[in-house]
């Protein structure tokens, strides 16, 4: 039954057409798409135990129009009193807009879209202009008992977005994403919420044109959402940037935020460091849009040396190398690269076929080395900063990986990796055509619980028929790392994929690992909270919702377990 | 009237007779001085105008045995209940010992005792042996509505000891100092919160004798306190210590913490990065004992290198060269220091005179080279970890204070300023014997804010005829650092000395300081925490306080402003 060798399937090349479900749920910009390349393609059709006559038709696209008009279930007079705020152009009630922004990126999402299921949606979505807009509204609903719903660039893969409550969806990045403030002597910037990420960097990229700045500047966070995802979202959500191993979390890049919530606004200190009482700044990080809106936030910058970059590759023997050699780098007090990353075996093999390494002289070379497919690992890492320091941090890594049998491969994959990098998820929508489900987890991890992590969760995915589990770790800490599960199985229906996926977080919870390590938690990890944390930490969060949130209008409806 | 040029005062050099108000207030070991060196003693008596003369006699000594006896306002069955739970021995009542465990080292609290002013005593100090004791004794309490005070090294400065509502002063270190666990692979360390300072390092220094390691550790927290002061006193009052811009605060160096309050016992998640909403992890440190009492606490370890330290010296030609050369050692993305330190150019002359620099060649050979007393400054520093990352450290810092007009002094000033790190103290009770108050303050401060914060504060400082007031800045981040104001006056009544020293908070609040960098709040800075945070946020303390502490037992009267 396989076709010829060239055969590829008919990935779509075509911006979504307006107002359809896919112009919702597609990956990125509307016109951008990233095929799966012919090794990757054909990785999963092995692995899912699939032939070419499985992708010869599609089994949905959403190129289908929202023909629907659902009416708002908000007053008449809310509504007006809304449009009274913000002028009645930054207000919309139609069924796509309300849609569009009650929607996220989880795998749920994208099924429930692709099945034209319109559910949980905001009433109205609002466009605040600044700060006093969002004041005004917030007290408006606070006093008519109105849900408030935060929306940042729209790349929550946790369910943060849905309007369970209906309410107001309150769109950030349509007017909110100026740059206040650029202290190049602080080295900070304070910026809107709703500025996505691109304009941020390039703002700080290029400063000495934009604000007469001595140097060039770096924000150090580069999530896989980057081009996609808000400041503001980063901030509230916890999320963790590619180089996040040099430059810290979003956690450590927050210096101070601005919120308003229905008990009041307020800024937090804006010192580096301070001793006066647990640190209103930490309370609000991660807050997902339970007690307030973000209005601004001040954000540590880096001095930007994009000519001292420092990237290497190694491959390991097996993943208890891996692991050893990346924990060594980040113990080694020598300085920590900004990019490092290792995959399991299973991510090395579809690695190796989507950088096309696989079956090449360099592939017959790391076999002969005694570098196997199947228990091989790549490692791959960049140093940035200062030239002697970067230079340094990828001798001394390049150290330890020797010390564990590593076999330096050049800075191809590294550079293969960073070209690809932001472009990954584009592919999603090519396998959901063809019913095949791409979903991704992650977890924080302590060292010494790695492998039984690692191992626990692999178990539950793999014992699963036909099922790619492939596993990276990308942010390093001296403590720990992540552990990143992506897996891809064959179409099914969306309850069967829930108990798949719900199962996958059970054991993630069961191994030890924490419930997200840079997802968040939105409503999907929610029901595991009060499990993960102990009911009297969750009732430290639940007493303050209550303290800024008394009428409970803040993403409501279980976001954060609240 | 000056003496001979070979007077020296008669320093006291036995340890305080026992229980009396000198045993409690004296610093440190008992059995241990440092006296004033000939140029220091020369620089206050100057700076002052006084001569030796006014050394000729001491006003007090604080050698009087404590004789009063105060009964404990405390009912006899709550005592007993006390008693039942920890067993009679780790109960006391006498006078001397409520005094000394609700006694911090605040010079308001020196001139009390020097005075024989008893007051705000708890009525009971309770050792606990275990994290189980603490349960019991606090459940009791939160029933009984007894105040339950934390006592963890004894070195506030802070008013943070003082039992103002009596009740209970739970000393932490007596038993609860031990060794948790010692984990390698995560570079971790649990300890109880009583463990001091030296115990905890010397543990992690020996670790491969003590715990069978591969290596060797440090903790990197070395307040001025260190060999006076608990781990658990680092954390709840948000410590920093002589290395912090290489290895963080203690607020950065805290994993997890384990806590009793009367609503519940939990222990905070232990991953070294997450993302599931606000860090509890986060919310109590600070909390300064006004939540609940901590009883274990993992910190981070990082490897120990003392063979690799790079100690470096500079002179800069003035305050602005010094402040811009440490932002840029800072912001260079080339590593930090551990230790850097720049001061004024009141704090540098005094610290030639007590280096034995003034007037030495070293000192004409600057003078030769431009860098005039009343005007120059110093910047002493030290790198550390792996060996080619502690040297490229200092060799970056050197091009730095070059480009700054900076001559090397070698490492001399900082092997100085090393030796006599932890011991400065000591020679508080010394001026003190003759009526001279010395005393500090510090505070959190933006680059872009420094000078004008030190010019306010020096100016009123300096407004006092008489007086010395010496400034640096020794805790870095590439957003800021820290001012530390040291004083010295004449002796005074109290009163005056506070109206005095609170004159100081309030112009560290007018120019726009933050209230504490790494004393913490206690009930000293308490009354301008509303102003300072804003009353929205003081709300949110407020608001976490009434969670943890309904009965308002925990640390009550104030502390944090609560």
């Amino acid at each position: 039954m396989s076709r010829d060798k060239s055969f590829t399937p008919e990935w779509i090349d075509t911006p979504p057409p307006e107002k359809t479900y896919r112009s919702i749920f597609k990956w990125g910009a509307p016109d951008r798409v990233k095929h799966p390349s012919h090794g990757f393609y054909r990785a999963v059709k092995e692995s899912l135990g699939l032939s070419d006559d499985d992708f010869a038709r599609k089994t949905s696209t959403g190129e289908e129009k929202i023909s629907q008009e659902i009416a708002p279930a908000m007053a008449a007079e809310d509504l007006a009193a809304l449009a009274e705020i913000v002028g009645e152009k930054n207000v919309s009630t139609d069924t796509f807009s309300r849609l569009k922004f009650s929607s996220g990126k989880a795998m749920e999402d994208l099924l429930k879209l692709r099945e034209h299921v319109i559910e949980n949606i905001a009433d109205v979505v609002v466009h605040p202009r600044d700060r006093e807009d969002v004041k005004k509204i917030v007290a408006l609903c606070h006093a008519r008992k109105i849900p408030v719903n935060v929306y940042g660039g729209g790349s929550s893969v946790t369910l943060g977005l849905e309007c369970v409550r209906g309410g107001v969806s309150l769109a950030m990045n349509t007017h909110m994403n100026r740059i206040i403030e650029f202290n190049e002597t602080n080295q900070t910037i304070t910026v809107e919420p709703g500025i996505m990420g691109p304009a941020y960097e390039e703002a700080l990229n290029n400063a000495p044109q934009k604000f007469g700045t001595g140097h060039r500047y770096t924000g150090g966070h580069f999530p896989q959402s980057f081009e996609h995802s808000s400041v503001g979202g980063w901030v509230v959500t916890l999320s963790a940037g590619q180089s996040s191993t040099y430059y810290g979390d979003a956690y450590h890049l927050v210096i101070s935020q601005e919120y308003v919530t229905p008990v009041g606004s307020f800024k937090t200190l804006a010192y580096p460091g301070t001793a006066t009482g647990p640190k209103v700044n930490d309370i609000m990080k991660g807050s997902e849009g339970c007690f307030g809106v973000l209005v601004a936030v001040t954000m540590k910058i880096f001095r930007y040396f994009p000519d001292n970059r420092q990237p290497f590759s190694y491959i390991l023997p097996d993943w208890e190398s891996a692991v050893n050699a990346a924990r060594n780098i980040c113990q080694g007090e020598f300085g920590l690269p900004s990019i490092l990353r290792i995959s399991d075996p299973e991510e090395t093999d579809v690695a190796m076929k989507m950088f096309g390494i696989s079956g090449s002289v360099l592939d017959r070379l790391m076999i002969f080395r005694g570098h196997i497919p199947g228990k091989r690992c790549l490692l791959i890492g960049q140093a940035d900063g200062e030239k002697n320091f970067a230079q340094q941090v990828k001798k001394n890594s390049k150290k330890i990986c020797k010390n564990y049998n590593g076999m330096y491969l050049t800075s191809y994959p590294m550079n293969k990796w960073m070209h690809g990098r932001f472009s990954d998820p584009y592919m999603r929508e090519d396998l959901n055509d063809y019913g095949i489900i791409i979903d991704t987890l992650e977890s924080a991890v302590t060292w010494d619980n790695l492998h039984h992590l690692h191992q626990g969760v692999r178990s539950y995915i793999k014992n699963h028929p036909h099922t790619i589990c492939m596993t990276h770790a990308s942010h390093f800490y001296r403590q720990g790392t992540n552990l990143y599960f992506i897996f891809i199985r064959r179409s099914m229906p969306t309850r069967d994929f829930l108990t798949f996926q719900r199962g996958i977080i059970d054991q993630i919870e069961k191994h030890g690992g924490s419930l997200s390590h840079h997802h968040g938690v939105g409503k999907m990890m929610a029901p595991w909270m009060e499990k993960h944390l102990g009911k009297e930490q969750m009732a430290v969060l639940q007493a303050l919702k209550n303290h800024f949130d008394p009428n409970r209008i803040m993403n409501p409806g279980g976001t954060l377990g609240l």
